[in-house]
């Protein structure tokens, strides 16, 4: 089983993994901006919230809690508690009455995105919620690049399906800049996903 | 500030609350059945995901994260964490592309249901969700009635402001169950929630 840090990436318990990064405790910088895709989407979704365009949130990580102390009238302390993996993707919410789910994925490569930024039961649930009609898909950024796409969910199943059947760990950017659609970080909003929802699901 | 058990309910620092609880770390029962209605909405969501019926999950609970222990070659050990007041409801999903959003409530008493197991964040998202189209509602469940009704946003928005203006600071059960929707406890799914906002929402 993976141990993951808030963020979603895997726990490397050797400490020699280059990618170990863990937003809640530290923070990498991305490119010459200072601030990491998770950050931009947060004050994305923040203005969008604050502008009624929709109501998206970031889903808690989740954890097993083991043992809490309780000090007399003062905060409850957690003293022993575990990543777990989510079921489910980090972001969800309502755009005029039609459900959004997506995933957000940042990659340091510069010609292709690692599908291992995934994991089966992700896929799982977003296939699910694509069953159900929801509008799904998931954010990438290439951060050297500072390039940000939206692919559509049946276009990632798509390349998940072919490495399952022994084609490429990855899906090229060439592949990404085809089916998915780039989106300019820009200021306010940082990461103006919702246009895209409406061009493309709506 | 409030802290809260991950069950949502809020945590009494002198121990002498007699509805401290914590699902999590251990199970209280209800009535005689010995399930909680968080475990009952579980199961229902579990069902409804293995039917293709709707894609409904409950959010983590949001935990602060101060301390981390990494282990060599070993789990990641969380060793000072604490609860954090949930800015959104518990639980949200699709249904046939719509969203749903609510939280699920239980009180002891026979009468009324205390406003005081909401609070202004909750609502506030609330609205928010309503203002977006999406389907917002509350689960309150009489325990030692074994009553649960379902209950639209919209109206507990009325009773909300009704405290608010120096009303009531409770829903009273006939207040619910006349603008409410009693839902029977049965066996599978045990809380059919989703046959209500059919019904009432669609």
């Amino acid at each position: 089983m993976n141990i993951r840090y808030p963020s979603g990436k895997v726990y490397n318990g050797n400490g020699n993994n280059k990618n170990k990064r863990n937003t809640k405790l530290s923070s990498i910088q991305y490119g010459n901006r200072g601030m990491t895709l998770e950050e931009d989407l947060d004050i994305t979704n923040k203005f969008y919230l604050q502008e009624n365009i929709a109501v998206i949130h970031k889903k808690p990580t989740p954890i097993q809690i083991v043992s809490v102390d309780y000090p007399q009238r003062s905060a409850a302390v957690i003293k022993e508690a575990y990543f777990k993996i989510a079921s489910t993707t980090d972001y969800n919410g309502v755009y005029r009455g039609k459900y959004i789910d997506f995933e957000a994925k940042e990659t340091k490569n510069k010609t292709s995105f690692p599908l291992s930024n995934f994991h089966d039961h992700q896929i799982k649930h977003m296939r699910q919620v694509v069953k159900q009609n929801g509008i799904c898909f998931v954010i990438l950024m290439f951060t050297l690049l500072q390039e940000v796409y939206l692919l559509p969910a049946e276009k990632l199943f798509e390349y998940w399906d072919r490495k399952n059947n022994g084609g490429r760990k990855s899906i090229t950017r060439e592949e990404i800049m085809e089916h998915g659609y780039e989106i300019p970080i820009g200021y306010q909003p940082r990461i103006d996903y919702i246009k895209h929802v409406d061009e493309h699901f709506c």
